[in-house]
């Protein structure tokens, strides 16, 4: 296994890199020392109490190889997977085989795993009628068992399924639910559909190490024992007091800070590489559902947010960079940076006769989109505008494990540095309500 | 031809609706009107003069006349046609084959489309390894001519004809391209490969209408003239002095007050339709780059912007809507409804003994999304949040060229009342510079 640790780079947030508008000085980051500490001890305090499990999910080994087991089990047996969920129980999965899956690209590997999380009927339609229901495989995954667009996505599998298999159809299907209740549990006992659990004290948010990632990912053959190495890895780093050499308190802090003492209520997550876009949207769940309230933990209205942006270099130079030079001091970037893409690609001197085509000759795609980002961060900087970099060394799952980890830390540290409850969502209830109120029959 | 108007709805901005932290006045619409006219006799002074040529383009039935003919001499030639492009190069297509070429699932038709805009090295080597060189058309397209992304990509795409296909290497490339001068139009002349002409008064962003967006487009079989007349009718709302009857101006006015009178620095497009996605990410463009600049017209210091956000429908109800509701008060929604999706999947009645499974049976997904999307779109009324809603009847060439010309028009609009040049992009510069620097030997 190759140690891929996740490296961050912190400086060009600093006043004296990015100046006084932006960048945070000296004075600032110590003077949020004291309170930084109370928050990494009452994280300490609450996960020795058992209220934060996810800190622990990548310990299971006994869970990780069952998972497994039941995966093997089936080799060969699936052309597809299709997972059946939203949110937190697609977004995690999602962005595993998005950066590990080689899923995007023809000719995806056998089984090609689909995240149709949306009830786009035309979208679901063209799925469903592409499959061969003999070869695929549905992994229905909602935590409390009643997500609609789940469980209506499922009720219109189940018919065709029971239409095409008659009895066979249960053989289809794989739970992933609360371990002792809901409705996808009945039906599971009722039916004798396989059910794996979900720890019911991990949202859906910080579920990615739970069978909500882990399963899928063990059906596209990914490496969950690097995954979970890279996250013990990151919850190594993850617990030390030293606040300002933990990447993941760092993380939290700096961008709390950068919210409240200067305005940044914007953080833009880009990567230079299009396998690690799918974190930047696990990361919007993440940093948006968790830290978004009207509420602190003493009931004061604080209304609350920092707005989590993604975006993809270099691609995005060509249409977000010069708001993000020119325009609002409002945003902070976190670039994502890959130092060996695995493959690389020269660019052949075609034209020797002709210097602005020749210029680019020799070098490749790799020098020049890392030179891109570099470039990029180098004039935000001179424009005053502050941004970090986790530096994935390579795409690999223990890099990746080590990436999701740090930031489930970051995440629920920036929750105790606030005094922001980070695990609950209030503000979604209002929705769910008039959405069953108006097709009540 | 099926008229398929998007029609939009402003009410939901309005100070009786979500109250005064956050809606429209009458007043503050009212006042703004003297500067909003004077936006309009700006505009039409300069389309006049012939300096905003944009407009004109759905009107150019020639020029769409040789494209199509092109691209249909071409007919069963190609498997696969790989645009190399990127910003306005590759949004405008990619947003349209998005939307109306069924190219996001399998089985895609043939031929398929290809947007591989970043140089991403894993990305782009999968993409060619997979290709079938002898099945395989390249459109080329930079307005420079010397976009450093899209000429080392062609510079390795060149090689790999070359080497495969020898001398009948030129017989797989098109390229797009000012029309007159700069790199790709002089190897067309020297390599006697054709290309296609951009307006030179056309920039990337509003570039969608040339051959830029038509030639990738009518290679997939799309109905251009559909498009341009959906254009056409949005120029002829978009030109109504009535500023508060004309859907452009009313767009580009309210964004532009609730960003200056009541702090929403971010404008979240939100299609609840996963073809419609692309149309977010060209808006992304358009918004961020025309209206981010750090100077008005006078050379005042400005720092003006808004970011433009993207989000899916319903899918992120369970990412970012718990920020929206309850999160800074610091957004507007811009909502894509769709009336009729083309197709539509019933929930069966599987379980009529299980109440809450039930529930949903005898509905649709269309009916669910839409449900979703105005519950969500009335719980952050309730909220006070502000959102307004684009319909589109059905996602067809019409409605979407109305929709595109629409924002275009509100896009100078918002310049023009911001006295912002909407046509230019220098921030942009200093990253091109520290890349080349970077790469040089």
């Amino acid at each position: 296994m190759t140690i891929s640790n996740v490296t961050w780079d912190f400086a060009n947030l600093e006043f004296d890199r990015v100046g006084e508008r932006m960048g945070l000085s000296e004075e600032e980051l110590s003077g949020a020392l004291p309170r930084a500490r109370q928050a990494h001890d009452d994280l300490m305090r609450r996960r020795a109490a058992g209220q934060l499990p996810f800190y622990d999910l990548p310990y299971r080994g006994q869970e990780v190889g069952e998972i497994r087991q039941w995966a093997d089990s089936a080799k060969g047996r699936w052309d597809d997977v299709v997972v059946l969920g939203i949110g937190g129980s697609s977004l995690g999965p999602a962005a595993l085989l998005h950066a590990l899956g080689r899923n995007a690209l023809p000719p995806a590997p056998i089984p090609r795993l689909h995240f149709p999380d949306n009830v786009d009927p035309f979208e679901f339609d063209t799925l469903l009628r592409n499959l061969d229901l003999e070869r695929t495989l549905f992994n229905v995954v909602t935590k409390s068992g009643g997500t609609p667009e789940t469980i209506t996505q499922y009720l219109v599998v189940r018919e065709r399924l029971q239409h095409k298999l008659k009895d066979r159809a249960p053989e289809h299907l794989v739970f992933t639910t609360d371990p002792e209740k809901g409705l996808l549990r009945e039906l599971s006992r009722a039916e004798n559909i396989p059910a794996f659990g979900i720890d019911p004290g991990v949202g859906g948010r910080f579920s990615v190490l739970t069978a909500v990632g882990l399963l899928p990912a063990a059906l596209a053959g990914l490496d969950l024992e690097a995954l979970c190495a890279g996250a013990r890895a990151a919850d190594d780093e993850g617990t030390r007091p030293d606040v300002l050499f933990n990447p993941a308190y760092r993380f939290g802090l700096s961008l709390a800070l950068l919210r409240d003492l200067k305005g940044a209520g914007t953080v833009v997550m880009m990567p230079y590489s299009n396998r690690l876009l799918g974190l930047a949207d696990w990361f919007r769940q993440l940093w948006a559902e968790s830290l978004g309230k009207r509420y602190d933990l003493s009931g004061a209205e604080i209304y609350w947010g920092q707005t989590p942006e993604k975006a993809l270099g270099a691609t995005d130079q060509h249409s977000q960079v010069q708001l993000y030079m020119e325009g609002p001091f409002d945003k902070v970037i976190c670039f994502l940076e890959v130092a060996d893409h695995g493959v690389d690609v020269v660019i052949p001197r075609f034209y020797p006769d002709r210097p602005a085509l020749d210029f680019w000759g020799g070098h490749t795609l790799a020098e020049l989109i890392t030179a891109e980002k570099r470039a990029t961060e180098e004039a935000l900087r001179q424009a005053g505008r502050p941004s970090l970099t986790a530096l994935f060394p390579r795409v690999d799952a223990f890099a990746v494990g080590h990436f999701l980890m740090t930031l489930e830390i970051a995440t629920v540290f920036a929750g105790a540095f606030l005094r922001i409850d980070p695990l609950d969502q209030p503000g979604v209830e209002l929705g769910k309500v008039l959405t069953k109120k108006a097709l009540e029959k």
